[in-house]
């Protein structure tokens, strides 16, 4: 493989207390990060710092429930909504993308789409958009309905949505709106259109009451894994956060997913491939193990548990089964079926009880984890990069601000001393710093 | 009347480039408010340093369309949307309300508390609803209807999404979330609740994803001038605007509102009456009349014509009828009924043409106008204070800044000489700014 003459992209996931389910047990951890916009401020301003090209919100429109016992003990039960949360830190910071979850499954284009483009001209061109199917089946019980949205109909609805938000952030060529004061026209219609979309899920006119975003379209991101997920991705997204826990597949997924782009009549480059990616990083090795234990003494085990059966099994209730033996079959579920297969099939082939499993899943919500000093995490990261496995990275912190702190004090500077990142920001938009081409505006 | 010893509550209406249909054309208008957000961060902190209770947004998810001629002459097509950028105004104010509107007609009940309990933890307490049932029929088309929910359909739905949000807010104690380090315990699940809300129109389970916000519930606004609307604010609103043409018409308006308000239940001075106020001043009264004559030159009729066929006719077309004849019979219509009627009535009492009642709405799209200097302005305030015909003003400015920076800088400082407006802010929330109780939270 021909050297890289790229560099590695860096998102920093913000969710909730950290990525680590008793994270925010860690001296180091703000227990009540979720709703404290103070925090969230240091925050955004330290991955700005480290010039990470984006932070990242994860979201759901439900609280994630899977018995009391688990539940009382986790930290995802009081979050901030992420495109207010998203619009108060546009302000708190200059250059860094803003990045949220919001979901197709339940929800209504013409929100999204405004949304999304509102928080593209108030950040000056930082919007991202990552479009998901929701994986959180109680969704559908705030949102009149009294079963969740099969898997398919899911995509299906999906790819009609992602039509329907792109048609409408094109709803006005970038210079309609003159604003003229002296003649008094504020804009051209002949620069403007009704999207007039008529399919099997929606009815929308538009046009947008609102103009085009600065980046054209906010970046589109997807986290899709399974077929159906992969083939919506390699069609419209441009930046793909990804579950891997070993390299080969990484790669594999890597390829797969480029060569789908490809067949799509779009450029590979287009779209960044970004495992999340969990660190666990000290000053030395031994400093790291330390951390990494420390963190896994304060986890729960109904946590653990609780959250291997969202993450791997969709729901599927493991507590009847003896915790010390293995895995038992699970049917396929109604989640994510591609984080299935590859959480399930490490635990296959390593013959993992439910008890490793979890304690390895409650580290980084099933993320790749690296423990040790800076230039083993390093090391890591390069030759997943190099390798052809990735385009960077969506850094899972196990806790905040501690776990972000470390990476940008200790990793960050490592990685410029190789090379492989950034020592400042590209340019004023999250398109600019990814390099990501600004879509022309598609016209009938 | 016994003298009054609150204080008048004013809010600052900033929806797009000012109240006046061709403000955004006069020298001290920046064109391009809607979408500006370093104007729109000068112009909340202008209303701070005038110590309003609270900035305004008002809203609509569909373009406000009435043909291409006065269209394109409209500043309204393109404007930031209103929860993403109070989020962001949050960020450079300390203690202004930050209100705006959310229909509950083409929406969703989850989304909504979701949105305005995320804007109270960022803000601390400063957000307010405006909750309304949509006037502008066309949002129907981008929600995948074929036509507009009618008038009684659409205060039904809102008083279950209501009854709804309210719940949602409700879902947990205020000190629910203990997040106790040592024990692991992140939240009491006992002082949570599910909704389970099954209604006409809506089943929603809950809890809400969120604490309670800081203000127990951000405050809740109304609009609506019909009996249904009347009924429904009497019921759940704590603070109402409202269009007022003339004296006698605004105190019978508040004395039923009041009236309303404690038949359910209430107290009386928990519900604020704020009618909109245009204020046109300067030093003196000439300079004030000349500013008025320049705005008016800028108007196009057929701007005008079409505001008034969306604001007094509910979108009946005025357009084949002689612009300088009087005003023809119009049907009940599918708009804000409430507002038909104030507006109607006053151009049938003077025997307005519609060229008439069409320049006079322009100037502040069917608000009261006032023009003056600081002490005449102030005087018609006083008097409609003193005379129970309002608790305070919703503020329009004509043209953005210029309109807000005089009223700021020439009328609050009057107000403040004669003991009627604060000198500085009672307290962090917009309820202790308003005088309004924080709600107790309910329980089954």
């Amino acid at each position: 493989m021909a050297k890289r003459t790229d560099k590695i992209k860096l998102g920093a996931f913000l969710h909730a207390t950290g990525g680590h389910v008793a994270g925010w047990r860690h001296p180091d951890a703000q227990a009540d990060a979720g709703t404290n916009i103070a925090h969230q401020v240091e925050l955004a301003r330290t991955a700005e710092r480290g010039l990470f090209d984006l932070i990242f919100f994860a979201d759901s429109n439900a609280t994630w429930e899977s018995g009391v016992e688990a539940d009382r003990r986790t930290a995802w039960f009081a979050l901030f909504e992420p495109l207010t949360l998203l619009s108060a830190l546009a302000m708190a910071t200059q250059r860094i993308g803003l990045v949220a979850t919001m979901t197709t499954t339940y929800n209504e284009p013409y929100h999204v789409a405004r949304l999304f483009a509102s928080l593209d001209h108030i950040s000056n061109g930082r919007a991202g958009w990552n479009l998901v199917t929701s994986s959180n089946f109680a969704e559908a019980f705030n949102y009149s309905r009294s079963a969740h949205v099969p898997h398919e109909d899911r995509y299906e609805r999906a790819r009609e949505f992602a039509a329907i938000v792109l048609g409408l952030w094109d709803s006005w060529d970038d210079d309609a709106f003159v604003r003229d004061k002296a003649s008094g026209v504020y804009f051209d219609p002949a620069k403007g259109r009704a999207l007039n979309h008529k399919g099997k899920h929606f009815q929308v006119r538009g046009p947008l009451n609102l103009a085009r975003p600065p980046q054209g379209h906010p970046v589109i991101v997807q986290a899709g894994q399974s077929d159906t997920g992969r083939e919506l991705a390699a069609e419209t997204a441009e930046m793909i956060f990804t579950i891997q826990q070993e390299m080969p597949a990484a790669q594999a997924f890597y390829a797969d997913v480029k060569a789908r782009v490809v067949r799509h009549g779009r450029k590979a480059e287009h779209v960044k491939i970004m495992p999340g990616l969990v660190p666990i990083v000290g000053r030395s090795e031994a400093e790291a193990r330390a951390k990494a234990d420390a963190l896994g003494a304060l986890i729960h085990p109904s946590v653990a548990v609780a959250v291997m059966s969202q993450m791997a099994t969709g729901g599927f209730d493991l507590s009847p089964y003896d915790i010390d033996a293995p895995i038992p079959d699970i049917p396929e579920a109604v989640g994510p079926q591609g984080h299935q297969k590859v959480l399930l099939g490490v635990a296959r082939k390593e013959n993992l009880t439910i008890r490793q499993l979890a304690m390895r899943m409650a580290t980084g919500h099933g993320h790749f984890t690296v423990t040790g000093s800076p230039a083993q995490v390093a090391d890591v990261m390069e030759e997943w990069f190099v390798s052809g496995a990735c385009d960077g990275f969506n850094v899972k912190p196990t806790h905040l601000p501690g776990g972000l702190n470390d990476f940008v004090d200790l990793v960050v500077p490592e990685l410029q001393r190789r090379g492989l990142f950034r020592t400042g920001y590209e340019g004023p938009t999250l398109r600019d710093n990814l390099g990501l081409p600004r879509p022309k505006r598609h016209q009938d």
